[in-house]
């Protein structure tokens, strides 16, 4: 086996952080935003120096390659993204970017032969903090291999047109065109010219950590479905309207939200999780009782059927009146599990045995690049362990010596695929 | 005793509803608006058309008087709002203008001898809904006669800043000045000029209603809190995170809503009124758990010993955890029951009981001007029944012959208060 470097790595993390350094210890690096643009350089800078060729397709992914022995032979990338949330931290997303370039490095440092051209990528706008939706770029460049449901909502046209959540007039077709990283549409990733792709990124979540694991090699993205609860009630005055008669639709929101965790909870899955983050109340007003209230819930697990008894549950609201109030549920979008490649995920369990280091299969619960990639040609992922299970959020943190065992273990996979 | 007429009341409704008209059946029409401005000249044009002196305050209040036998007797004054809450309806506030007028009408018309003065006034800005806070003027005017807790909110320079929710440019003083309605403060409501107030409002409930009752005499203002709930929770991802380490602030909330509820009905009392009306989540994200949910509970009674019972139940609420959740209790204000002038409530019921009307006594749940005024000056109030209790929108209604009744039985209890 061979070994990602440690002070290479924390090399990278340190000045990479610097990118859109927020002041207390996390980033803000909006999507083609000149922190963005540092970021890039950085990486076209460090990848030039080991003889990478860069390529930036159309919608500004960036790759580096690293030609193989076999000029037949086609690409494998390891891919991930630059950009950050609102006062993100140093890790979702960069951490694959880092990865990949220090896979590159060692490759070139300690002369590994491959035949494959190996390639470290950059995917624009995972995140979609400044121009929604996550995953833009991903969902633009495998748009011919996604389901319709999915697909329809990364239409090209329409994603140019994607306007800034903080300037009304600035559209990410318009960030594109000034950011000077529109290149040519004939680089994008495609299976034609790709093998496979792995993506490396923190777990974003306390499960390897709680298991005492570094990292864990990811065999689907769970299915998930998220539906909006409406309630109906009527809005009275607070200091006149008698309680019996009242229909308070904030009340009835609150003891669905118990009646959910209630019976979601005695269905006994522990892997199974749920989500009640947003809700709506009209008119909202303190003197006012509430006549409209909506909230969603967004709920996840890779099994087809145990959503399905979630979804019963959820469904069996709308049949009930709720202090005094009607209920409707309606459905926003599902999504079937998505296995990863069970090559390259044999692959990652192989070299992550071979290191020693511990580590653990697991499911991912959010989405990510490659899980659209996975359509496009095989694809999987490796989640290197997040302290206290935060993320999207500046206390984000992963040791230097966990990120280099991830790079590490994808180092060793990649080159297991290089010689299938 | 004396009748008020159905016919000029039900002229005055159809009148005074068109200013401000929203095209659906009820109004918007806001202190000093156009429309206000509209509605004050008809006061004017009905008043001095029976001979009533017109006089303007320096905070736009208006005061028609009908002199009296007696030059030196003080002023009988009965008084109520002409503003609306935006999309309004037609009786919440103008009632009481309207039932005033037709008192004085009905005492021109029919000549009826009366020693003391009578007055119809408008009070300026009772709603707030364009300069907050509500009973801005009637706070501004009572000023040096309220409790200390109340008259802090009150400040007539604070008052004059007030900026509107609609334009930020614009403040109430701005709109004063350029209303034409400032007139001089030596014409305000006080004690050395005025013996009484008489307020004749719509219920804003459904109890007359259900009792068959067209008219409530009232005999207090309910006491009332208002604390505010605070819950700390952290934001996490919502594919990512388990279930059992979650600290979920919105679910925490929910429980606690729930259990007020349970908690608060075991007490029993079936005139207590509790609303939950506002709710506020942070970061409101479908794929976050929310980190930060506060919710604000109003709770009236007019036994200041059952209100403490409920706030024993609040204040519990922050000991306990919830959802993982830390609870934070807070008050945010409180006032005592304000009990009406026991005489005038007499002279109210005696009228009430020789109209072979349907009636009983009723408490407030709603805070009014009279309940300020009665800081000043004895004071009492009359409500109206409401169809279904609705107010505050445009469904809001009261019967013609209801709202005649209610200006009956006003114009006789005046006429005993003339008499004492």
């Amino acid at each position: 086996m061979y070994e990602c470097s440690l002070e290479r790595m924390t090399d990278k993390i340190t000045t990479f952080s610097k990118f859109g350094d927020a002041g207390h210890g996390g980033i803000t690096r909006y999507t083609l935003s000149p922190e963005d643009i540092e970021a890039r350089q950085e990486f076209q800078k460090r990848m030039e120096a080991i003889g990478a060729i860069i390529e930036v397709d159309d919608v500004a992914n960036m790759y580096a390659t690293l030609p193989g022995s076999d000029p037949n032979a086609k690409r494998i990338v390891m891919a991930s993204h630059s950009d950050s949330v609102m006062n993100g931290g140093n890790y979702d997303g960069i951490l694959g970017v880092m990865s990949a370039m220090e896979v590159l490095e060692t490759v070139a440092d300690q002369k590994i032969e491959h035949k494959h051209p190996l390639t470290a990528m950059i995917w624009t706008n995972e995140e979609g903090s400044l121009y929604p939706p996550a995953m833009m770029v991903s969902g633009i460049v495998c748009y011919d291999y996604l389901p319709d449901a999915i697909k329809e909502k990364f239409k090209y046209e329409d994603m140019m047109k994607s306007v800034s959540m903080v300037d009304g007039e600035d559209t990410f077709g318009a960030a594109l065109e000034r950011s000077g990283y529109k290149g040519d549409k004939k680089y994008r990733l495609c299976p034609d010219n790709y093998k496979a792709m792995f993506e490396v990124h923190i777990e974003q979540g306390p499960i390897l950590e709680d298991a005492g694991n570094s990292v864990g090699v990811v065999d689907c993205v769970k299915g998930m479905f998220n539906y909006r609860f409406h309630f109906y009630g009527q809005t009275v005055h607070a200091g006149t309207f008698p309680m019996p008669k009242r229909q308070d639709a904030l009340f009835a929101a609150s003891q669905t939200i118990c009646y959910l965790h209630e019976e979601i909870d005695k269905l006994g899955y522990s892997d199974l999780v749920y989500t009640t983050g947003e809700i709506v109340c009209h008119p909202n007003i303190h003197t006012c009782v509430p006549d409209h209230v909506d909230f969603c819930i967004d709920v996840r697990h890779e099994d087809h059927g145990v959503l399905d008894q979630v979804l019963a549950i959820v469904k069996s609201c709308a049949g009930k009146e709720w202090a005094g109030c009607r209920c409707e549920v309606k459905k926003m979008w599902n999504r079937d599990t998505v296995y990863f490649d069970e090559e390259l995920f044999g692959y990652c369990k192989e070299a992550a045995a071979e290191t020693g280091y511990k580590w653990q299969v697991l499911h991912s619960g959010a989405g990510h690049d490659a899980q659209f990639a996975n359509y496009v040609l095989p694809s999987t992922m490796l989640f290197v362990q997040s302290k206290d299970g935060f993320s999207h959020c500046e206390p984000e943190y992963s040791t230097p010596e966990h990120c280099t065992e991830g790079a590490t273990i994808m180092l060793n996979a990649v080159l297991k695929a290089d010689k299938a």
